[in-house]
Order: C-alpha cells, then sequence, then structure tokens
C-alpha cells in the first residue's frame, strides 16, 4: 500500500461512528497463508498448476481461519447509487437522469447485474444513496439518501467529510443486514453517471500518480472529452493541495456511492466474510476503505480488471491481482459477480480433492 | 490460421472415416455474429462495455444459429487419456504410471475436473484412448485403448496413420454420444503424462513455429530438462521434415488423447454443439482439428491461456482469444470447465438484459 497507515488513524479519531466500524475489523490470519499452500501441495496436481486460483483458495482460508476454507454457498450483491456534480463539466455523454433510470432498471431485474446475480443465485439489494432528485418509486429499493448527489468535484467540495462517513456507515450496515441474512460472499456494485471521474480523482489522491495515469474513458468518451476529464481531475488534485486522510479525499473529490462501497467493504471485515471488489470505482472505494482501515484488504478479492487505467493503479496499490482480464467496464458489480464460481471453485478444490496419499498417485 | 485448408482435403480424401466425420461439420452462421453485435447495442449498457462476454455471446449465437442463443444448461465433460513413448527421453520427472493413476482418480472423482465439473453440473466421461498396460479396474472408464501408448516420438512415428484416425473417431463418437444424452456444450480434457512435449512438436509443426518458441516447463521441470526436452520436440520437427498434412502430424509427433480430442471437437462441430479448449495439448488438438476441417474453428470456445508459450501461439493462429488469463497450467480439461459459467452467463446476459427502449432509459 502506498497509502500511509496512519492516515487513517488521525481521520477515524476525528469521526465517532467510523471508528465503531474500523475498531471491529480484525486482520486475517495470515498464518493460513502458508498452511493453504502446505495443503495444495498434498493435492493430486503438479504444484502451482492451478495458478490464481491457488491464490484466491490461501485468501479465503485467511478470512476463515481454517484451511481447506468452507465454500460459499450464499452470494449478496449490493448495488448502491448516487449522482455526481461533476458532470456538469461535460465529463460524459450519459445525462445525469440515466442513473435513476438504471436504478429502476436494477430494482425491475433488467440490469447486467441482475442477470448475474441470479446465474450465482444471489439476490441484488440495491441502496440509493445519492441521486439526484426523488427516490425511484419502487418497494425494494432501500432509500438511504445521504444527499441528493454531490456538488462539482472541479470546484468545490463535493460533500461535506460528515455526509462522507454517513455514506459509509450505510455502507457498512448493508452489508451487515446482508451477513445476519446469512450471505456468506458479498459483491458490491455502483451506478452513478460521472462516477469515473470521481474514481480518477480519489485513486489519484490516494496512490500519488497524477491525472492522465489514472484517467479513463470511462463508458466509452473520445479523445476531446477524454483530455476535458482529465482537466477535471487534475483540477480537483489542485483543490485537494495533496491532503490524503481518506475521509478528505472522499468529501472533496469523491462520491456518495463509493463511500457506501467503502463502508461494505468495512462491513464486510467487521463480520468477517470475503468480499468481492469489482472495477475501476470499486477500487477506488477499496482504497478509501484501506486508507481508512488497512487490515479490510485481507478480506478483499479483485473481481476482474477493468480496462479503466485507474483500475491497474489502484490494484497495484493494493497489492491484489484479479481473477479475470475480460475487458470489462460496465461497473454495477459485474465483473465481481461474474468471479463468484470461480471463488466458489477455489474454495471446492481445497475441500474436495483428493491428496497424493489417499489416490495412491506417485509423486513427480 | 496459419494451416492451409488445403492440407485437410488432402488427408481426409485418404481416410473414409475422417471423411464422414468431416463432411457433417458444417460452418457456423458468420450472419449471427453481426446479428449479435446490433442486439447487444439495444441492451442497457454502455456499448462494448461487457469485453470478451460480447465475443463469446457472439460466437454462442453463431452456432445455434439465433440471437439471442440460448443459454447452454447441460455442459458434460470428457477427458482423454493416453501414455507417450517420448518419456523415455526424460522430458518430464514425472513416471508414467501417474496417467493410470490419474485415470483412477477421474473415475473416483478425485480430480480437479471432477471437482470443476461438479460445481457446473456437469459429469465426467473418462476415456482410455491409449494409457500403456491394462486398463484401470473402473466400471465407468470407457475402455477404447487404440493403442498402448505412443512410439518414441524423438526418433520414430508415435503411431500409424490408421491410429491417429482410429483416435479421432473415438473422440468424435464420444461427443456425438454425450450430444444424444442431453449435452449443450462440452468440455474437452486429456491427461498423459509426457504430452507437452507432443503437443509442442504438434503445434511447432502446424504453425511453422521453431521448438523453442512453443515448449515448456509443462508440470514445472527446470532450465535442464526444459533444454534437453526443446532438442526432443526440435529432433522430431527434423524427422518430420516439413510435412503439415495434420493426420501425419499427429501420427509422427502427436498422441492419443491428442487425436481422440481433436476428434471430441469435430465431433461438437458435427453435433452443432460450442466446444470449450482447455490448455496447450487442448490447443494442439485443436490446430489437428482445424487442420483437418477449418470450418470446425467455429465451434471452438478457448476456456483460457495456459502458461505453456505453445498455447499461446496456438491461439493466436486459432484466432482464438481465451476467457481467462488464471496462469493454469493443470489440463484436465480444469480451465475449459472453468469457464462453463462464464459462457452460460454470456448468453443469459444477451437473453435476459433489458433493452433502453423496454426499460426507458435514455442512451448517451
Amino acid at each position: 500500500m502506498v497509502v500511509p497507515a496512519e492516515s487513517g488513524a488521525s481521520s477515524t479519531a476525528r469521526h465517532p461512528t467510523l471508528t465503531a466500524i474500523v475498531d471491529r475489523v480484525h486482520p486475517v490470519d495470515q498464518a493460513m497463508v502458508a498452511a493453504a499452500a502446505a495443503h495444495q501441495l498434498r493435492l493430486t496436481k503438479p504444484p502451482g498448476s492451478l495458478g490464481r486460483l491457488e491464490d484466491v483458495g490461501a485468501r479465503l482460508a485467511a478470512i476463515a481461519g481454517v484451511v481447506p476454507p468452507p465454500v460459499p454457498v450464499a452470494p449478496a450483491v449490493a448495488v448502491f447509487a448516487g449522482d455526481h456534480g461533476v458532470v456538469a463539466q461535460g465529463v460524459t455523454p450519459w445525462p445525469q437522469e440515466v442513473t435513476a433510470q438504471m436504478v429502476a432498471n436494477f430494482c425491475a431485474g433488467g440490469a447486467a447485474i441482475n442477470v448475474l446475480a441470479r446465474r450465482c443465485g444471489a439476490g441484488v439489494t440495491v441502496v440509493d444513496v445519492g441521486t439526484i432528485g426523488d427516490h425511484v418509486d419502487h418497494p425494494t429499493l432501500r432509500r438511504r439518501k445521504v444527499r441528493p448527489g454531490t456538488a462539482d468535484l472541479r470546484v468545490t467540495s463535493a460533500m461535506t467529510a460528515e455526509e462522507a462517513v454517513e455514506a459509509i456507515a450505510v455502507g457498512a450496515q448493508i452489508a451487515e443486514e446482508l451477513v445476519a441474512a446469512g450471505a456468506d460472499l458479498l459483491v458490491g456494485g455502483e451506478m452513478g453517471i460521472g462516477n469515473t471521474t470521481a474514481s480518477a480523482a480519489v485513486i489519484a489522491a490516494l496512490t500519488g500518480r497524477p491525472a492522465d495515469a489514472v484517467t479513463g474513458r470511462g463508458t466509452g468518451i473520445g479523445d476531446a472529452t477524454l483530455t476535458l476529464k482529465t482537466d477535471v481531475v487534475a483540477d480537483a488534485l489542485t483543490r485537494l493541495d495533496g491532503r490524503t486522510d481518506p475521509i478528505v479525499v472522499l468529501a472533496e473529490v469523491g462520491g456518495l456511492e463509493l463511500g457506501a462501497l467503502a463502508g461494505f467493504y468495512l462491513g464486510a471485515g467487521r463480520a468477517r466474510v470475503p468480499v468481492v471488489v469489482d472495477g475501476v470505482i470499486a477500487v477506488a472505494a477499496a482504497l478509501i476503505a484501506a486508507a481508512v482501515c488497512p487490515s479490510v484488504v485481507g478480506y478483499l478479492i479483485a473481481g476482474h480488471r477493468s480496462t479503466e487505467p485507474g483500475a491497474t493503479v489502484g490494484l497495484a496499490a493494493l497489492g491484489l491481482e484479479p481473477v479475470f482480464e475480460l475487458e470489462l467496464r460496465l461497473g454495477e458489480g459485474s465483473g465481481a459477480a461474474l468471479a463468484v464460481p470461480v471463488i466458489q471453485a477455489a474454495a471446492a478444490l481445497m475441500g474436495e480433492m483428493a491428496t497424493f496419499d489417499a489416490a495412491g498417485i506417485t509423486e513427480g
């Protein structure tokens, strides 16, 4: 991690709500990583031949504190939605109303994340933490609006520090509720027109990289808009003036759904349940969570590598290798949900494969 | 494809068994690729944002001849086993008896492929097409031994052309049986100590690349053994003397399970069912199948990119982009089985996502 651990301490001390969350995120059991590696060597396959699946298995073992780890059987997806004042700068061709339209689509079950969640037997909890206007009228929508969209991060604070902490608390609470209802593997997603701009700013701020190293084409913008978007991120960083406190970064240049996702990861860590990280917005949220509480990183499994450059920068800073490189750039938690069967397979292989001894197989 | 199409014609003409298989492999419906792309643009997501999943969906549509393609619901795995005389050269630290021991492990359900097949609801059909010694004593084993292991491909023909064709026919028949029993997505795997050496020779022969560009560490050999293995492949290519007829290549430097897998792909094409290609041995088999009948390539979906260099060379020659890059190098069909949920998801997304019109969402 590029982020200094002490930045989290200074930030949480000022926010009792955050302290209450972070104090219960215990480190994963690192001794299980070596135990998992020893176990893998006894299974009927050439050493190391399951590649990254062995790393995923070791992570699950460290979280569960046991080798082999249990196979997650009850995944649950939460999608957090929020709007972004920075769309006023013209960083995306999509109108802001699409955020709420997609919230309705999530509630109706018609979006990609709904299809992928159904494939792995997971429900989708849709949480509005900050769309503009009224809440979408749907009985299953979780109405947890912290504020109706952020302010334009190019020119002013996106939100207050109190609102940032409140967004985190919402995400942590949703994670806790899902685990209380039986979930043993969490998947976090998001929706927010303009949120790749906020994510680029957060990733730059927390990794020390310049705007042009982390800003990408989002939903598919052209060269002129990319130049504008990079300038917007650079201006936000100038306004931030080197501050790296994660709550300050979230409040100044982040987004409400980013805060909620960061809280969702912290809530997963608090509940000692693995949580799958999606694309660039999720990676930005993971960086915030890690800066607030470094121990949370042990609970994260990177689902895929988004095509956004900030995702690669952020994953490297977090020390995470993604399961997939599928050139996805959709968000919603789609790449994370797609990784669920692979994560389940990684655990099943550890628990169900025969050992050389038991199968009577000669070792090479 | 590097492989000239006419090489297949000349080869099949001399082998009536092969002609009977190949004549019924019809090209996939390429018009469906454009129709699939047009359909993707109507779904509620930014254009292209599902990355390689959109390519997989288009392949499934071309095979099924309809957009959206049906979601495969009945995957079936077949694992073909054979031994290799080239182990006498010291190309691997694993004793040859491990092939039969792993056949017993497959039959008993303890290998990685068994675990992964169970995860996706697939049965595993274990087919011995050429282990040394007697058949493993298990009621579910398919006893289809063409010959007890190949001869040492460094110094002589691995098998006769007739045996090569017989191995292909076994694989094609197994594919046909699985589809007749209800399978709508096939996964091919293999087991054979020494078979990365044969695969490297086949890939080099059919792509025109030199031995050192396609020879890898297999189960994890050191530098000295890799040098020896590369020399063995180079000597096999010298013996082959530029011949590229796929049956000649299979007979001279291939393997019985490679032939059966090539036949399995042809059988899938004949049955118009998609088939998932695994690692480097599977890629070598796919090159043979493609050289026999170029139309078969349309039915192939590459499951993953093995760490073996020959896999990347072969996939490029076939024009296939793999679903995963998970650094797997196990074989057995493991990487292909792992891709099944992703392939199913690709089809489900096309069929189940809402369209912009239906969901009332503004396009960007």
